[in-house]
């Protein structure tokens, strides 16, 4: 289990126990913390200046907007005498926060050539050096108010080090010569294990998460809960995701040319970009196969992996060449905390941030989370009794709940003790720039 | 109750009721292909070509395009010796069927200007004749093949009906001075009565209709059903909709100032369109006040009303402002089943299509179904169990099941009868061109 | 000549002559308001009604903006205790005269369905008899002062004539099913006379109109003038306009992919565009050729007509594919008034309006003018000396003055009488859908 | 005289003259490579990354485009075993020229990350290397042949010094806070003198360049020629460019809002575009006035400057409002070559790139040049017997020969030498971000 999500522990007990909460409490931070200058270090001042889309951001804005979030909501209510290291950064890097006042617009952050790379490195350090005094100092009572807004703001921080990679990513494959974050490794082609399916049978279940949210040590994203009652009807879950493989029988069965697999909307956006593979798939000029553009540069692609960068329009098409569905966010939850799913391997491995073949493990299990988010049928909608938290915080979830699907799973480019079961990811149904695929489901 | 629901009665028995049945069949046809006619007698030729937005359709096109239905699901498979009125209208009038085949694109209907508004009449007449014909010479297996075939065919020209009457007026306020539809009646103010919230317990509820779908008698979308279980959680629903006074008071205190109100999309929507007050409102020049652009002309903003041609991301951050939030679908149906739901009144009214001011009744009941659509809390997603019907009747309504929100409660420009308390109507969140409003829920 | 062009004669003579002049006034004036109703004779309310692009008006805007006209300029300013015929009107029907007030945009003018093309028949008939009771009352010194603001008034009609046939051709050709103007004549092909070039020796010539302009009986508009001395180096000009069977060849010799022909702007937007082919051109399916969409139907490309529907860039590159040049308008004036011309043929033929086969005249001499508007190398720009008119009036030319380029010449759907060699018209490069044609020039 | 201009002295001579030619040469070439990086110093990798619209381009991508141009017209096809520095060079830094292949398409250019500005820096000097060798051991017949080429590319560079610049300064105006390109110089304001006309008579006068054109010594670009008679009429020019308070004077008299002062384009630009002033002008929160942003730093609009960042719209809006009008460009050049002009000051001056107050010279002679480009009211057209060279090197002017306008003049972002009266600057009507000014003219 990571580091952020321990965090929590012991602030109820003596002084060691709180000498060890305080002492864990850093090691989270400076763990996440340096994740992030990890996973910029392969970029040169140029490539974190990038911006190939509005709804990506170059990383040298990542960098400094979880930095602004922790100086924000953290060092400045709750540290005597802090000083802004810039005035002007809470203009450039508040993301969204209404309430917090106005700022940059999101499409024109690839125009913000200054702050620098290198000053955005001081910036970091600057804040690190701030909130490693502030927790030093801090006294139980301060301590017990900022475990969860740190817990948060790493949580924060994470969710952005996934966009990092996803968005240069995208703006990599814009450029023509398909230029590499890593060096690819060396590479062993095996069979991905059968796709079998596991029955459920329903009934009353409880999802959500049952922590006090955001605010408690215990951490969850607030859109996580309240944990309630739902009323499944049975039904039945595909071990493990679909295979590129798969994907290509599709794709080979004019998955992209038979508008009755396709919801209209799904159909009128292939149409109108004329989709014919997923996201970051192109032809091979000199055989008649496809090649897929990665992170670790250009290559075959591999019938193995777990198909991703596909949308939720094409995961929905899929299902229905399939003859199946997709699952709903309840019926996933509760599968994956059935006892018989089985969460090791996946997420973030700097060194191979693609998705991996699944090894054949046996006995049938729900498999492969980790690899590739999986788009649900459900819209991202409030949990019965949902309410935001009061001011700028409150704005974090709940005023995206429209328009937007749910993912679940976590990828390979999620860190490590990110996420739980009850976590829900949303994106648009059209977005593919996520590392994002599809799970089948079908009535019992 | 209307004819169009009563269609199905008695194909099981004898001589007589058969005769009955037949009768009943061709009396609601004729009502309903009659009301078409009627709504489109106040326009002009020139009014009828109007296209004023890519959503929108002529007149002209709508009273085409529900005829071109029963040519081609009724007339061309079951009727020998066919013969169509003209080929070309296939391509012109289908709306969405990928399945049979190319059709003009929707923004280009307004091009159109052959055939003429009075060939379309034409048309029109040269089906009715060859379905009673169709009609009078079925026989009992026919008839029963038919009866359902027609009952999808007369609910979906209702449809067009109300998007006729929405289509016009949108048309219409685009003409800088104003047109009317219908000459505006005399006019009498009074107070509406006051909202009160009803209590519901929740628990396990049945939803949806159980009827075998629209293949079936009892006629329903097939997106009505399966009914299914749903667990409602205690909640309470208001005994009316907001008024267009009540939302007044919204516009005054900032309502569409302050982002805190507004979901994040419905809040960039409100900026980049500019909205200040529901479609249609303007501010009166000679006066500090609101007038309205209705099919009786433009007038002065009634306070009594329901406000309507609001879209979710409005009836949303309503909500929010007066502390309280939308229903769900199964609320809203569960409530309107529940006995304490009011149903008199309400539903198109040639002479007066806007929402009229409620009376008040006397005791707490549910009321004002029919005078605006309700916006609910829920996506438009298929049900447990949902599977469209095959081939291009399928393409009816499954297909559109994602990025729409549902409403329910039916129109001052529904008619009479098109409706039942599981319809599920559905636009995308920006809609407004519907007469759409705000029914208000809170949990219990 | 036409009777637009002899309105001036005679008002300095006596009596007799006064009255004849007025009788040529009146003649005039019935002759061009008469053929505008015969030209929309054969168009439906509907028809009448259609905006396929925002450069071109609904038929019956064109029939109601050149009655205004005559209202605005002509009948309130000198017809004491006239009424307008309906005050809405100078808000709909101005076209662009930002000194009258404001104006409906132009992009909408497809949305006004009311006033119906009936009531536009009226509003001419209302302003016709207004007209006439105002010249028959004229006393000398207004007839003078008429003369030339109904001369304006006639050519201004004139104008939106050739624009009614432009407009409702472009309309037509957005409808599947090609609807015809006119039933098409029987056709017989003929050879063209082969293409010479006849040579000019430049030197110091005049160009230009020389009378006193719009406000005077020799009828020019003011951005003809003032006549001014040019320097004009050898050319040689081409005995005829470039025909379809010539363009068919620069087609088949990679004209449209080759870049090295295009001007930089053209090769963007024929890119852009999907250029292959002049407007109204498509491939018949059935056989490798080439059809063209005319107001007589569809049929076959005529190898000997002279090509129309280029736009500026196309002109341009296919002279420089020929191995020409375009000529400047002051080459093209100075040889249309070398007495090498033959000015016989062509224009507006209300049975034909589509360009005709050139005949073999015998000798080389410049002739083709009336069938097609032939681009020239020259920018829009004034003439030294050049001032606009002062007040509304002068809004007509002058500030149009910048990316748009001089055709010269005359087409098929331009009425007889209506220009003179020293007409200039003028449209933006990219312009297709006018009769515009080639006509190659050289240096000696 | 610049460098660039003397390039070509001496190929005719014995050794010696020989010697100090190819010497002539080498110090032209290290005179403008070198102002290049000296222009480009003052901005950090992320600055040369920027490129804030389509037109524009980032730093960067100048500096190696104009080294790809050496490279790609002399070094491959004159030094025997060169080999470029990487072959993707080819399609990364081509501009237009369609001959040369395929070519990244110019909105993306700032998406193109790698190669970093370093790398830039190291093509720079690898290709640097090279055309010295390439020199250094060029044979008699081989220096005449490059002569001209290297001419040529020596002046391509410099245009882009002059983008380079005002490109720059566009990116940075998008910046919240303002960054500079230098620290401001101190400021002494000062009155410009008085606004004279000088009369010229008109006549036969010759213009153009008479050189053999960009292949011969005497360098001129192709478009400046051929050298040919034109006639002029009587006109009167102004002896020095409008200022700031002029315009001033324009917007406080509503020029920008009186439609009868503009062209029908411009108005149209101006209300779309919500122009109210030059670009880069703003007004100044705190009090009644007008800021300007500048490449040093934003500051309060001085009276005394001439006014610039205007498009050609509002050139000629400012003229007509002035009862002016702009001259044609052969009348400016005529002008310039008169006796009357005085050549003195002006022209890019690295640490203060603005436009500069005029000092008082006395007596009344045409000033100002080299501080702003002046829009001439001619498109920009081919001279007669304009051909474009053959080949790539072709399309250096010509296809660029629609919907443009000339400036002539030069700028204070123009590098010293880089033009003559002859040049022929060109933008569309609606360009801002050059540094584009007025000079009033009249006829006499």
């Amino acid at each position: 289990m990571s580091a952020a999500l321990t965090i929590e522990a012991g602030f109820d007990g003596g002084g060691t126990r709180r000498q060890s909460a305080r002492a864990a409490l850093l090691a989270s931070y400076n763990t996440v913390r340096g994740l992030t200058e990890a996973l910029a270090a392969p970029l040169s001042p140029e490539d974190q200046q990038l911006q190939s889309m509005p709804d990506a951001s170059p990383t040298k804005w990542h960098r400094a907007h979880v930095t602004w979030f922790f100086e924000t909501f953290i060092l400045q209510p709750h540290k005597p005498g802090y000083c802004a290291f810039d005035e002007h950064f809470s203009y450039l890097f508040n993301s969204y926060y209404e309430a917090i006042g106005a700022r940059h617009p999101r499409p024109e952050r690839g125009l913000i050539s200054r702050p620098t790379a290198a000053t955005v490195t001081q910036y970091r350090h600057y804040v690190d050096v701030a909130m490693t005094d502030l927790l030093d100092c801090a006294d139980d009572a301060l301590l017990v108010t900022l475990a969860p807004l740190i817990a948060l703001g790493l949580a924060h921080e994470q969710q952005h080090q996934e966009l990092l990679l996803t968005d240069i990513k995208h703006a990599f494959s814009r450029h023509p010569f398909a230029p590499t974050y890593q060096p690819p490794p060396g590479f062993t082609r095996h069979d991905p294990p059968p796709m079998e399916f596991l029955d459920f049978e329903g009934g009353i279940a409880e999802i959500g998460h049952d922590g006090p949210g955001q605010t408690s040590g215990d951490f969850a994203f607030d859109n996580e809960g309240p944990r309630h009652r739902v009323l499944l009807h049975p039904f039945r879950l595909a071990t493990r995701p679909v295979t590129c493989g798969e994907y290509l029988e599709f794709m080979a069965d004019g998955g992209y040319e038979r508008p009755d697999f396709w919801l209209s909307d799904g159909w009128a956006m292939a149409q109108r970009e004329g989709w014919q593979a997923p996201l970051y798939w192109s032809r091979d000029p000199h055989r008649d196969s496809w090649q897929v553009f990665t992170l670790l540069g250009r290559r075959a692609v591999d019938p193995a992996e777990p198909v991703c960068h596909v949308s939720f329009y094409e995961a929905a098409a899929y299902a229905a060449w399939a003859g199946k569905r997709l699952p709903t966010e309840a019926e996933w939850e509760h599968a994956a905390v059935s006892g018989r799913a089985e969460h090791t391997g996946g997420f973030l491995d700097r060194q191979h941030p693609h998705p991996r073949a699944l090894l054949d493990g046996g006995d049938a299990k729900l498999r492969g989370y980790g690899e590739v988010w999986e788009w649900t049928r459900s819209g991202y909608e409030p949990y019965p009794g949902f309410k935001p938290a009061a001011g700028a915080i409150g704005e974090y979830n709940g005023k995206f709940m429209v328009g937007q699907i749910v993912l679940r799973g976590g990828s390979c480019a999620t860190p490590h003790g990110h996420i739980r079961p009850s976590y829900r990811n949303f994106f648009p149904p059209a977005a593919r720039w996520q590392f994002s695929g599809i799970r089948l489901a079908e009535d019992l």
